[in-house]
């Protein structure tokens, strides 16, 4: 996701008309430097992670520092990281060129062990989680309104891969590692009534798909299609159940189908060829695609309901996607893509599935296993999120 | 725009589970003999168009029958027909393989010539108007709530080109030429103050802009953003402006925009690189694309606000129209298309021109222009519309 919003942003920047915002993310933290003092005498932080190198995609086990923590920042000692395909596809430059060496990693949970004088919403010891930005300007419309995924002048900062002075690496680096430093504003309080290796999807592939549904201001009831039953769709489907929805999840994986039913849907529709939607056609209420790669979009669109909405969350290379005019012009459904979510909504998508004990569906697994669970992540064998125990970094 | 309806319809169909649509398909006329009877004593009205043989496109005058008037049927004495890109389009296989020979036309206005006896919308004398369909099923939700390009059942009979027994030729022949006979619901009263030349143009091109701008329920003052200004963007900005907006308009041809001042557009946007769309991202309330090609859609979209919409209406070739999904979610623009309007729509459309004097800017020509017209369609020459005097045919 990260570099998702990384290369998009830029490309925004680079697109709008915004007096300054090229001169301010020419110098990001010129803005934040003012509001964040860390003190020159501070040694940075020795951190741990697995990284790329290149293109390849290929992770390391890798040593490099952070910044010391400032003022308003907290240090979090990392538990777990969950893995998420913008990992990879951000890694491998799907999204753009990349700078190496780059920890990836977005859904980052951990302890507090450290914070600046001027935070309050921590202390040392508490839970908290870091999702897939860690800085914006806090001064425009956008982030003033909780939306700093949409900052109007800076853009947002990105947890890995963005430029960014403060970091002794040159770039933001993510939560494959043993520890993060991060405005306290951009972490994310995580109860105690839900554990950490829990938490952690919920950052990225929680808000993400939360977000949209939010949106929809769908009724109990309401017909909801689910496409793309991995990270982000299992939990799409608990959290659209969980709000009363009738969700029909649409997946290429026959082996997924009795967890999906585990996971509340109403019914599994197992698409290996397009005949499989025809009998859909028009019945969906709303729905959320979470395929993070081109594929046929125009079927599945047209399961929704005249006037109704279908969002894109999955991130294909480049972001291309076909989309066909003739049929959108029968079926008028509204397309549209969505953002992860602002840092409030985050703060309540982790309360809600705390409180109402939706938990993701986890593997743990060892930082040794990370490569060869980024490929069952590409060849759909994750079930459904794979979470990396920082503690075998 | 008809037969794009007609592929449409078909592929509609092919992908939809209504039971027994197939059959309707294969027999549309079992429900419509059943309320349109035609004396079979009658005998086949002659009439004389301008008619495509093959994908090449080039049309050739030709003598061919109509049904005789059925019990619900006007005949029309057609004295002008637009040029619609669509026209063109279909002829030359662009949205589907189709039957020849085919007259296309589907902007017709002429004078009622002859009424069947069960007609009671029309008398001989009257000025009326055939837009881009001639039939539907009439009983279903759409048909009944006057979509009938909605249809669900047998889907709309496009005016050229869509398989129709009651027709000697096969398929349903368009307005090229110099009569045509139609199902009195399917017919357009054409008002007194409004001369059919200018009225032609509105049961196309006016309707299919006129429909998504009502849809958008935009404010006086809101800013709308037109692009493509030919024969339906010119009338766009003509509706959008009588009807309160504040219209920009989007053009990659420096010589229009003279006239498109004229029109009433606050602004000429001259896009003669991606440079010059930057200054209006996130600038307008709604946008209308009546580009009948692929192009380069992305920063288009970017011009509207956030959760605003973005309607296209122009079919390009197959369909087929790339979506940057990475520009979408920071966007938040929703994208849909839009279908022609329904008859009462368009009904709707033709009486507001008529009482606030809103006339396309037309091109009258003779039918031997119509291959040099058509080129000049595609080169982008026209000024705006293009109409055939049918006397010449």
């Amino acid at each position: 996701m990260q570099d998702k919003n990384h290369q998009s942003r830029r490309k925004f920047i680079q697109q709008t008309s915004i007096v300054g915002a090229g001169v301010l993310l020419a110098n990001p933290l010129k803005l934040f430097s003012q509001t964040n003092k860390i003190n020159k005498m501070s040694k940075n932080i020795k951190s741990k992670g697995y990284a790329g190198k290149d293109e390849q995609g290929k992770l390391i086990s890798w040593n490099f520092e952070r910044r010391p923590v400032g003022d308003n920042d907290i240090m979090i000692d990392v538990k777990f990281c969950g893995i998420c395909h913008s990992d990879i596809h951000t890694i491998k430059g799907h999204w753009g060129k990349q700078r190496y060496p780059q920890v990836p990693g977005h859904e980052i949970a951990g302890i507090v062990s450290e914070v600046g004088k001027n935070v309050t919403k921590f202390k040392v010891g508490d839970q908290a989680g870091v999702g897939c930005m860690v800085n914006s300007c806090m001064n425009c419309e956008s982030c003033k309104n909780g939306e700093e995924q949409h900052c109007e002048t800076t853009g947002m900062v990105g947890t890995y891969g963005t430029p960014e002075k403060s970091s002794p690496t040159g770039i933001t680096q993510g939560g494959y590692s043993t520890n993060i430093v991060v405005i306290e504003h951009f972490a994310i309080k995580i109860p105690k009534n839900i554990e950490l290796q829990y938490a952690a999807p919920l950052l990225c592939a929680g808000i993400t798909t939360y977000s949209p549904l939010m949106k929809a201001k769908f009724k109990k009831g309401d017909k909801i299609g689910v496409i793309g039953i991995g990270g982000l769709g299992h939990i799409a489907i608990k959290l659209a159940v969980s709000k009363g929805a009738e969700v029909y999840a649409f997946t290429t994986s026959p082996s997924k189908v009795n967890d999906i039913k585990g996971f509340g849907a109403r019914e599994v529709i197992v698409v290996d060829s397009a005949d499989k939607l025809k009998p859909w056609f028009g019945k969906m209420d709303f729905m959320i695609s979470t395929v993070p790669y081109a594929y046929e979009m125009s079927d599945y669109i047209s399961c929704v309901k005249p006037y109704g909405f279908f969002t894109q969350v999955g991130q294909p290379i480049n972001g291309e996607l076909m989309i066909n005019n003739t049929n959108m012009i029968f079926n008028r459904v509204n397309f549209n893509g969505s953002l992860i979510g602002g840092i409030p909504e985050t703060q309540e998508v982790m309360n809600y599935c705390a409180e109402n004990k939706i938990y993701p569906q986890i593997q743990i697994i060892k930082a040794e296993e990370i490569n060869d669970a980024w490929k069952k992540v590409v060849n759909k064998e994750a079930r459904y999120r794979f979470v990396i125990d920082t503690a075998t970094i």
